[in-house]
């Protein structure tokens, strides 16, 4: 679910949950251990346990108010940033082969966009308050589908998994740079996936086509 | 000079180089080692080396077009997102007492915002090119101000000593939340800064003083 992209629809691929506070009927999750180092770990319910040291992983990119639709949102004075880590392992991974290994685990952190503060008058810096979270898993052995997506209600408590019928899965299928994750949007990795000729035919296809129109 | 503050003005403080391209008579900066691991080294001439390694350390915070002036920029079409890294040593040190440590190595990576781009439509996303540079560096036993700040023509070349007399300097020691650095805006360090005791007098003053208005 990267990166983060803010909702003007409700049909709209479901990339980033995090203006939905809650999944209805889901007992408060706690974490008894972590996703430490980058290695996916779980509850026995299939819960995903937190990457607790995450803020100390490898940084991506950041984004504002990324939207697929070119309408503006209501909601002018709510702006967010987003944030995404991955783990080490796999970003050194990546910049030798273009690719993510198994055991990927991609962070995404949602933060609120302030504008005013101390001694800054305009533009936008990131609040103290976490405001949505989710991490984006490959797990080879696990899911069917090689990757999976997980909601998290706070960067402490337990991830529960998306169904895979859920749109994320295929907007990420269709879109995404590089083996559904969205490379495209990463300024440090997009130049490693071209250089290794490791981004997705059906991408190419979308940037071809949005040359020539 | 963190956060990136974008200027309207010619006389205010120049927290960031980063639209000014080019250092006047600075003959070219080759490097030939590096600020590796956070450990500042530096070229014979007083130079930076670059600290090549920067995107492995540990992510602060980004922000967009920040700006110490209410007044809207010129240039609407050319968003800057800024990155701050600081090398994993003193990120240690700083969750565990409050402050920096002596090698404190701060670094700012200024990044255009793109808009428009494969399926984003809205808000900003950061571009492969690094558009500005600056180091902040705390080394005790070289600078007579403990910190010095350096400005890079590009992240792979040497970066020239901003002169002390420059107002970035006087500007982070009246405004800055601790040990002249901006702290106030590096959204998990100013908790720890708080709960440790270590604000700085004058930041402390100055947002009590904005509360009470």
């Amino acid at each position: 679910m990267f990166p983060a992209v803010r909702f003007t629809a409700a049909i709209v691929c479901l990339l980033f949950l995090y203006l939905a506070v809650t999944v209805c009927g889901r007992p408060p999750a706690i974490a008894h251990a972590a996703t430490s180092g980058g290695v996916p770990a779980y509850a026995t319910n299939g819960d995903l346990l937190p990457p607790r040291d995450y803020r100390a992983w490898i940084y991506l990119t950041s984004g504002i108010d990324m939207s697929y639709s070119p309408k503006a949102m209501d909601m002018p004075d709510h702006s967010m940033f987003d944030n995404v880590f991955v783990n080490p392992a796999a970003w050194h991974s990546f910049m030798a082969t273009g690719t993510w290994p198994d055991k990927t685990v991609l962070v995404l952190e949602v933060r609120g966009a302030k504008s005013k503060g101390s001694i800054n008058q305009r533009g936008h810096f990131q609040d103290t308050e976490v405001k949505g979270f989710e991490v984006h898993v490959k797990d080879e052995a696990r899911f069917p589908g090689t990757w999976a997506f997980f909601d998290f209600d706070s960067p402490e408590k337990n991830g529960t998994l998306i169904p895979t019928g859920a749109p994320c899965y295929t907007c990420h299928a269709a879109h995404a740079a590089v083996d559904t994750t969205f490379v495209q949007f990463y300024p440090t990795l997009l130049p490693i996936a071209k250089a290794k000729g490791t981004l997705a035919p059906a991408f190419l296809k979308e940037e071809s086509a949005a040359v020539t129109r």
